[in-house]
């Protein structure tokens, strides 16, 4: 009856600036329970990239192809290219019981939550907002090198407040400040999550039926 | 307009021999936003014990009184005294941002859901469930010293097996196998439960007024 305990996919979503990229490479290092979900793109490798780990590298036939049949947990066209997270290659990732990390936008992370919603037996999702200090911090981190132009950090910081405005339609929302603290806070979230009482079930059901004998 | 984070009830529940005071009290060192709800009771005072330390000592009347006002979030008889948890000081712990650790039976905690549930103002809670690794081991630990009956031994594994029942009521659930490894579970539900999008409202709301500009 004891059944292995059920991992879920690990949307993480932030505007650019708010260091999710570093937390998310030292959630990996720090549990091996963590997979990144390699997506699917239509443009060409670049030099020193390679299949199946930057990119699963695919023809637009082929791609166009899988979002037909519902074959992607998400996608977009992004300047001319089409991006996707394979529902296959997650799900499989999901069954082994691993913690599948998607680093995707809050447009991505809504079509996730749908796609995995309407499929009830996808598994399940949780999703993290990372967010700046604050406007300055950000605006400082996102002014970079004193080359880039005002209008481009204008353009920057636009763009970082589109996708701050979603930040409600995450579970959890981890203030990017001292990194060591965030760091801390995104393994305590996922330490949390997978204690929570329905992933539990199959360890506590076979301890129980031990009980009632 | 910004606010103080919102802290919540923290409920605690396990068989005897499961560690949990053992893990109330390492969390409580380590995090000093977790304060304990000290009981109420109408038994007297053993030596050694002060009034708002180790309970808070009532008369039967007033105790009474209190129930009948509903001051109690939850309540109960036991060996012809009565013990409860006043609305008021978990309340008062709350709106200081407090997380205010409840060690109480399931019974307890049915109770103190219902209440919180009902005055919607009152706050949140969170619910833990401490399970031992086994049924085996928790049989061992219940036996103790030696001298104990078999009969006696027996009363404690069904009290135990009661309280197990009931797991599944609870939001996360800790099995202590290893005391170091259940510390940091307990630590990390904490951590993960600050960081919910309903709790990070306050913050965040203050910090897009600030990108809204």
């Amino acid at each position: 009856m004891s059944q292995s305990r059920r991992g879920f996919a690990l949307i993480l979503s932030a505007p650019s600036g708010a260091g999710k990229s570093t937390l998310a490479r030292h959630l990996m290092a720090a549990d091996d329970q963590v997979m990144l979900s390699v997506s699917t793109t239509t443009r060409g490798p670049r030099p020193g990239e390679a299949n199946g780990v930057d990119y699963w590298f695919e023809a637009v036939e082929s791609f166009q192809q899988a979002v037909e049949q519902g074959r992607f947990l998400e996608w977009a066209e992004v300047f001319g290219n089409y991006y996707g997270t394979s529902a296959d290659k997650v799900l499989e990732g999901l069954q082994e019981g691993k913690i599948v990390l998607l680093d995707i936008d809050w447009q991505g992370a809504q079509q996730v939550r749908r796609n995995m919603d309407q499929s009830g037996a996808a598994g399940d999702h949780v999703s993290v907002f990372i967010a700046p200090p604050s406007k300055t911090v950000l605006h400082d981190r996102l002014a970079g090198r004193k080359t880039d132009s005002e209008e481009v950090i204008a353009k920057r910081m636009a763009a970082a407040a589109a996708e701050m405005s979603h930040w409600g339609e995450y579970d959890y929302v981890i203030i990017n400040d001292d990194l060591e603290a965030a760091k801390a806070e995104l393994i305590a979230i996922v330490q949390a999550e997978r204690l929570k009482k329905s992933r539990m079930a199959p360890v506590m059901d076979a301890m129980m039926s031990d009980f009632d004998q």
